[in-house]
């Protein structure tokens, strides 16, 4: 279906600006993605938007012309609006000409399939929305099969997790667990659980990792607690050359996950 | 001096909070800097506030006392003031319950010791104020001697490149040029210049690196100018096993300057 949307005030206007919050992301199921990029990302891994909302005065482009296709193929709808009411929407001062509704996925741990990759990223306690979408990313370049969240973490469906993961949120499984959920689950098969630390470790280059991987990092400001990391089949820490004692928990994951890749290809 | 601010309009208040705009900053040649962790850190690197700010309701702490001493011994104010009026000033609502006032640095390229690490980390065009301050933290974390920021870049004393930098801010020389200042600069003496590139690139691991070895990274869209990659001395290229074609920014100089840290060591 297509439609053009004039008012501010329009019951989908609302619904999908209410989709800026998680509480109404959750009560829905839904998010949003913003950008052809992310977008035409999402499409070629098999994600077609229920609801797709484009700028009336856009560039045209064979891309969103495919896409516009694939969502009126699909059942969905194709949304034109005004600048103003898209900038409503996304809460963005410059939106991109184009935005998408997707169903959240289902995040349960089952869903995923250990052997299916080498390495796994782990986060707890993930507090930063940014850190989620840039760890996406980083474990899109390495290979990588998925992100778990562990405990009480950012939203990986806000806008800010979905953009900094440059579409990887389409590409990366995402699971959400428990710590004590998590741990039975891991060793119910094969898996090395590695965490970047400073107690009891060993040097992160040259360690012994072995596939599949899961690489933990701790919450931002306090680290992992020390029960998680006793709990650790290997304990591997970075060169701190300077004052600090940490690295932003991004930024320990990629360096840490870079080098498992070269350990393990 | 010490006193104390009741009052939301009273003229130290309104300049501390003008220091959130970078305009202000620029004009004033000031910046604040959040939390005793921060604060402590500067300190011990021989940085005291101008303007120290305290909660009225703070905890008591011995780090804290030995700051508002230095503060006072050094010529500089005290104040203490409410909740809400550190708020106003630091923009969070939950505000540290402390901050501090320092001028600015000189960035100036000829402020650099080149000499002094075997490893620089460099940045053109970088938007994001949380990449700029993850960066200098991982200069820190490597030992590199500063970031060197190219062309326009977001402002390295702004609240959120500052608290994205833990401190390290106060530790790694931070200094900015054009592209046509920078190039002269760096050829009038001792350096490899070394990009994350696509492009007629090396594989990242067992590149021949050398000190000083100053590791470039482009902006976050755009990644770097054609010229100025043709420009680098080397060009590396990180694996990228998935849809994505880069890393975050300061993910891709953090991976890099760690490989750079063990080739060097």
């Amino acid at each position: 279906m297509r439609r053009q949307i004039t008012g501010f005030s329009n019951p989908t206007v609302k619904f999908l600006r209410s989709l800026r919050e998680k509480k109404h992301r959750k009560e829905a199921g839904k998010f949003l993605a913003e950008g052809l990029r992310l977008l035409t990302d999402a499409r070629e891994n098999g994600f077609i938007p229920e609801v797709l909302v484009m700028a009336e005065n856009r560039d045209p482009h064979p891309l969103l012309e495919a896409l516009e296709r694939d969502v009126i193929a699909g059942g969905g709808e194709v949304i034109e609006t005004s600048d103003d009411i898209l900038t409503k929407i996304t809460g963005k001062d410059n939106p991109q000409a184009v935005a998408g509704m997707f169903s959240e996925f289902n995040t349960r741990l089952s869903t995923i399939d250990r052997a299916s990759a080498k390495i796994w990223l782990v986060a707890q306690a993930l507090r930063d929305p940014g850190n989620l979408g840039t760890m996406l990313r980083t474990g899109d370049a390495i290979g990588a099969g998925g992100l778990i969240l562990i405990d009480d973490c950012a939203d990986p469906f806000s806008a800010e997790a979905v953009r900094a993961s440059m579409g990887a949120v389409f590409t990366q499984k995402v699971a959400q667990a428990k710590w004590d959920e998590f741990l039975p689950w891991l060793r119910a098969g094969e898996g090395q659980l590695v965490a970047a630390s400073l107690r009891d470790a060993v040097p992160y280059r040259g360690a012994p990792y072995a596939a599949p991987c899961f690489v933990l990092v701790g919450n931002e400001s306090r680290g992992l607690p020390e029960e998680y990391e006793a709990a650790c089949d290997l304990r591997v820490t970075m060169p701190m050359r300077g004052r600090a004692d940490s690295l932003n928990a991004a930024v320990a994951a990629a360096v840490l996950g870079y080098e498992v890749l070269a350990a393990l290809d």
